[in-house]
C-alpha cells in the first residue's frame, strides 16, 4: 500500500516528524515552529484535562515550564520540550482511530489529534487568503487515481495510522481547489467566511438533526427566527408565512412547484397527477435548469414547462408570458405556476416581478421568485429595488450560500401562506412526530420537509448574521456590486473585449468575450464564431493548469462561448480584477 | 440588546475574561488553565505566523518564554503570560467579524478566533464522552425564546463583538443535546465519531461543491471509489453500476422511485405522469414514511402506494406482495416498484429479499432495498446474511450516517444499471457541464443529481474508512448488535417488562413496554391499554427533564406506546444499557 508511508504535505511545511534540531538561523522555517506549538498545546491541554490526573502532583507540570535556565534561548527550550513532543509524535504513527475516544484513556490522544487537524486547517486558511499561493494544483483524474506521491485514494480492509491520516488530510487539501482564494471566481459561491467556517465546525461537533425540537432545540428556534427575518426582508406582512432550509436552490425550487401544486390541487398528494388536468408551468429561457428538473421529477414533464422569451439582457418579457398563458388555456391546458428569476445564473438578470405578478393575479397563477443568486440583494438598500414586487410572490428561493457568502449548503424556501408546506409534505410518522410530548410540538417542523433527517444548515448563517449584523451583509453586497461595476467599466471599451449584453449588469455577472489579436481583424461570420468559441475554453484550461485564477465560461443560445465573471468573494479586490484581465490577456494573446 | 453582555458559558467553565489571578489552591479549576493554554497557543501561532513579522527580532519571542525565574511556579508564570493574554482577551471584545480575514492584518485575529472556537469545541467533545455530564439541559421553546441568561437568539442590524460570538457558541452547545453522549439512544444516528468530526471540519474548510471535477477533483474521485466499494459489498459484479450521495435516506429513496419510473417509462421525463398508465408501488406497512413522501411528491399519489402486510416481527409476507400485485393488475393498474426494507425503523426488521426478488423478477418490477438503517450490516460477516438477496436489487439506499456512525449527512443511493441516474435527471446545463473542458468530463457527475449544488458528504466517510478499515466498521457493528442482544436478554424475563415482538431482534432495535407496578395486576383491556399508552411519554419527559438519558417511543398499528431502544453509538457499553433500565424503573415506578 503506497500510502502507508507519509509523504507529501500541503504547501511545503517541513515534516515535523523529521525535525529534531532547530538552529536559530535566519533561514529558519517559522511555520514549523508554529506546528510544534500546536503539538505543545495538545500536550498541555491533555495533561491538564486528563480526567484521572493527580491535581496535587504539580512537579511534572511545573517541570514543563521550569526545566530551563534564563540564559537559554527559546530554541534550546524548544528542543527540551521536543523531548516530550517527540514521544507524542512517535505515537501518531502507532496510534489508530481505535485509540481515540470513546477508547479508554483516549482523551489525550483525541484532543491532540484534533489539534493536529486544526493546525492543518488553519494553515490552509492562511494560504487561502495569500495571493502568492495558487488557486489550484491541477491534475487529471487518471493522475489522481494513480496516486500522486503516495496519495492513495483506495479504501482498504485494514486501518491506517493517525500519522497517515494526517498526511491524507494534507493531501486532500493540496490537490483540491481553494474556493476562498481571492482569485477564485468560478462559481456563484466563493469565498471562505471565517465566521461561517467557525459555525460549520460547531455544527459538525453538535452533529444533530433538524427533524425535531427534541434533539435540536436551539437550531430549530434559530431556523424559525431567521426564516421570519428573511420573510420580513422580503416584505411579507409581519414576516408571516412559512419556510424551511433545504439542501440547495434546486431542491428549494422543487419545493415551490410542489407547494403550488398542493395549493391548487391538493388531491394530487393522494391521487397523483392522473387526477388533474394537464398543468403547465412557465419560466424564462434564462432561468436555472432546476425548474426543468423539478418538472421532470414531480411528474409534470419537461414539455409542460413553457419557456418564456427574454429581452436582450435576459429578462422575461411579460407580454410573452401573458400570450403563452392565453395560448396554453386555448389548448386546454391549465397554467398553474410561474417562476420569475431574481438574478439569473449567467446574465445576472432580474425578471420584472411586478409586471409578472400582475399577470399571475389576473390568471390565478402561483408566483415563485427564484432568488437563489439574487436574493442576497434584498439586504442592500441600494440594490434591493431590483427585486421590487417580490413581496407579491407566493414563494421565494433564497440561497445565503451564494451572494451572502455563507458556506455550502444554505438555501431557504420561503412560502407566503402558512400551513402549505406541512399540508403538502406531512406524513405524520408516529415514531418521530409524537403528539404526546411534554413540549409544544408545533416546533417539530421536520414533517414539512421532503427529507426525514435534515442537516443543520442554519447555525453558520445565524452566527454570521449575529457577527456582521444586517449592515455587514449589506456592505458585502454593495462591495461586490462595486467590483463588478469596476470590471465592467474597465473592459467596456478596452481593445480585445466585447461585452455580451449592453448596459451595466444588474448583478455582479459581467459577461464578455476576449478577442485574441489574431481574430480582431476577422469579419463576423462562421469562421470567426467557430474560432472565438474555442478561445474561452483554451484560456480557462491554461488558467487551471497554471493555477493562477478560475472563471466560468459557457455558450448561451446562439452566442458562442464567453466568460461569465461573477463576484461574491469578500476577499476579492480591484487588484484581483486587474489580475484576471491581465491573465486572460497573457494566456490568450497568441491564440 | 441583552446578549451583548457575555454571560453564561457551556458546562461551567469559569469565564476566562474575568480570571486575573490564579492561586495554586486545591480548588483550582483546571479546565480554566487549559482554556488559557489555547489562548496562548493562539498568541504563539499568530505571533510566529504573522506575515509581516520581523523574524530577526527575537527579543519579544524569547521574552515570551524567558521572563520567568526558575523559582517561580507555573501559576506565577501563567500570570505573567496573562499580561500578554489579557491584551488579547480585551481585544476580542473590541474585535468584530470585519477584523477577520480577508481584513488587512486579519491573520492573527483569525487564527486566534478559530483556536478559541476549537477550544470550546474540544471541551464539548470531552464532555460528550463524560458520563458525569448530562445528555441535555432541557428547556421549553418559550424559555429559550425569552432568552436564558442573556442568550439572545434574535438577529440584529448591528454586529456583535467576537467575545459575544464566542459566548453565543458556548450557549448554543450548552442548550443543545449531546447526541454523542454514551447514554443518548434517541435516534438511529447517534455517537460522535472523532475521525468523522475531523473529516467534517476539513470539509467545511475546503467549502466546495460536488457538481464538477473542476472544483472538487479529490472529493469527486473519493465519491466514485467509495460508491464502487459499496456496490462490491452489495455484491454487484465487479462493483459495476452507479450511485450518488444524497441529503439523506428520504431523498435516496425518492431517487429509487424516480429511476425505476425512468427505466420503465422514460417518456415521463418529457411528457409527465399523464402519459403513462396508473402505476402502483408496493412497500411494507412497517417501511419508512419516505416512500410515501416520494409517491406524493413524484406524482403517483399515496393511494397508489400499496401497503404490504407483515408477520408478527414486521417482515413483509411475500405471498401478500404477490396477491396484491395480481390484484392490482386485475384492476388495470400497472405494478412497477417494490421497496423491501433492510432494517425497519421501529422493529429493525429485514424483509426477505430473495423471496421478494423472485416475485419482482416474475412480474418485471423494480426492486429497491431501503437499507438506510440496516445497510451497515453488510460490513459484518456475521450479520450480512440478514440482507441476503440484496445483490438482486435494482437499487439500494444505504446511510453510513446511521449504523456506521458517520456524522450527518451521509446517505447513498446505489443503482445496479449504469446510466439511469444520468438519463433520468440530466438537463445538460451549458454553464456548468461544458463538454469542451480539458479533462475527461465523464467525471462531472453533478447532472445525475436532482440537486445543482451538492454538499461534500463523502470526505468524512472516506476518512473514517481509511482510518478504521473495513474491519473497523465490522467491529463497530458487531459490538452494537451484541449490546442489543444483551439488553434483550436482560429484560426478556425481567419483572415489569413486556417485549413487543417475540424472538431475538434482527437489528439493534429492542422494542418493549415498561409496566409500572400499579399496572401489573390489571387485566388486559381498554383501561390497561389507555394507562400503558401514557407510560412511555411520561418516562421520556422525565428523562429529558433530568437530562440523564434519551430513548425513543411510539405506538405502532394497534400497539400502544412502547420504547424503541436502538444502539448505534460506539461509546455505549453494557453499563449504559444497565443505566437506561435503572432509569426507566426509577422514573416509572410510581406511575
Amino acid at each position: 500500500m503506497a500510502a502507508s508511508a507519509p509523504s507529501s504535505s500541503s504547501g511545503g511545511d517541513p515534516d515535523p516528524n523529521s525535525t529534531n534540531l532547530r538552529p536559530p538561523s535566519s533561514n529558519y522555517d517559522w511555520s514549523g515552529v508554529a506546528h510544534g506549538c500546536t503539538r505543545k498545546l495538545g500536550m498541555k491541554i491533555c495533561g491538564f484535562l486528563q480526567k484521572n490526573n493527580n491535581v496535587d502532583d504539580k512537579s511534572g507540570i511545573v517541570g514543563f515550564f521550569n526545566d530551563q535556565q534564563p540564559s537559554k534561548s527559546i530554541f534550546t527550550q524548544d528542543n527540551e520540550r521536543e523531548s516530550r513532543l517527540r514521544r507524542t509524535e512517535t505515537d501518531f504513527s502507532n496510534l489508530y482511530a481505535r485509540d481515540l475516544l470513546p477508547a479508554k484513556n483516549g482523551e489525550e490522544c483525541t484532543i491532540q489529534f484534533l489539534l493536529e487537524v486544526v493546525d492543518i486547517l488553519t494553515n490552509y486558511v492562511r494560504k487561502t487568503f495569500d495571493r502568492s499561493t495558487k488557486v489550484l494544483d491541477f491534475h487529471h483524474p487518471h493522475q489522481l487515481l494513480e496516486g500522486i506521491e503516495g496519495f492513495n485514494l483506495e479504501l482498504c480492509d485494514q486501518p491506517e495510522s493517525l500519522e497517515q491520516i494526517l498526511v491524507d488530510c494534507r493531501d486532500t487539501l493540496k490537490y483540491g481547489v481553494r474556493t476562498g482564494h481571492p482569485r477564485f471566481f468560478n462559481q456563484l459561491s466563493s469565498g471562505l467566511d471565517i465566521m461561517g467556517l467557525a459555525g460549520e465546525w460547531l455544527t459538525s461537533t453538535a452533529n444533530t438533526n433538524m427533524f425535531t425540537y427534541e434533539i435540536a432545540p436551539v437550531f430549530v428556534l434559530m431556523e424559525q427566527l431567521t426564516l421570519k427575518k428573511m420573510r420580513e426582508i422580503i416584505g411579507w406582512p409581519n414576516g408571516e408565512g412559512d419556510g424551511i432550509f433545504s439542501p440547495g436552490g434546486a431542491v428549494s425550487n422543487m419545493y415551490s412547484v410542489m407547494v403550488a401544486r398542493y395549493k391548487h390541487y391538493p388531491e394530487v398528494k393522494i391521487k397523483g397527477m392522473a387526477a388533474v388536468p394537464r398543468l403547465v408551468l412557465f419560466t424564462s429561457e434564462h432561468s436555472h435548469y432546476s425548474i426543468k428538473k423539478a418538472s421532470a421529477a414531480l411528474g409534470f414533464g419537461t414539455e409542460n414547462l413553457i419557456l418564456l422569451s427574454t429581452d436582450e439582457r435576459g429578462r422575461v418579457i411579460p407580454a410573452d408570458l401573458e400570450a403563452k398563458v392565453i395560448d396554453a388555456k386555448q389548448k386546454g391546458f391549465v397554467p398553474m405556476f410561474v417562476n420569475a428569476t431574481g438574478g439569473s445564473t449567467v446574465y445576472g438578470a432580474f425578471d420584472p416581478i411586478n409586471e409578472i405578478a400582475d399577470i399571475c393575479e389576473k390568471y390565478n397563477l402561483w408566483l415563485h421568485v427564484d432568488g437563489a443568486w439574487g436574493g442576497g440583494l434584498l439586504m442592500s438598500r441600494k440594490h434591493r429595488h431590483k427585486l421590487n414586487g417580490i413581496e407579491r410572490a407566493n414563494s421565494v428561493t433564497w440561497n445565503p450560500h451564494k451572494m451572502m457568502g455563507v458556506p455550502l449548503q444554505c438555501s431557504a424556501i420561503l412560502v407566503r401562506e402558512k400551513g402549505l408546506l406541512q399540508g403538502c409534505n406531512s406524513m405524520c410518522a408516529g415514531y418521530l412526530f409524537q403528539q404526546d410530548k411534554q413540549y409544544d410540538v408545533t416546533y417539530d417542523t421536520g414533517d414539512k420537509a421532503i427529507q426525514c433527517g435534515r442537516h443543520v444548515d442554519i447555525f453558520k448563517f445565524w452566527l454570521m448574521w449575529k457577527s456582521k449584523g444586517t449592515i455587514g451583509f449589506e456592505k458585502h453586497i454593495d462591495r461586490c456590486l462595486e467590483l463588478s461595476e469596476y470590471l465592467y467599466h474597465k473592459i467596456k471599451n478596452r481593445e480585445g473585449y466585447e461585452i455580451v449584453f449592453k448596459g451595466e449588469p444588474q448583478h455582479t455577472n459581467v459577461c464578455f468575450w476576449y478577442i485574441p489579436p489574431s481574430l480582431r481583424g476577422l469579419p463576423d461570420g462562421p469562421e470567426r464564431r467557430e474560432r472565438l468559441h474555442k478561445v474561452a475554453p483554451k484560456i480557462k484550461a491554461m488558467m487551471m493548469e497554471c493555477g493562477t485564477t478560475m472563471v466560468g465560461y459557457q455558450p448561451q443560445g446562439d452566442k458562442v462561448n464567453f466568460f461569465r465573471m461573477v463576484v461574491s468573494n469578500p476577499a476579492a479586490t480591484r487588484s484581483d480584477i486587474d489580475f484576471l484581465i491581465d491573465e486572460i490577456e497573457r494566456l490568450g494573446q497568441d491564440l
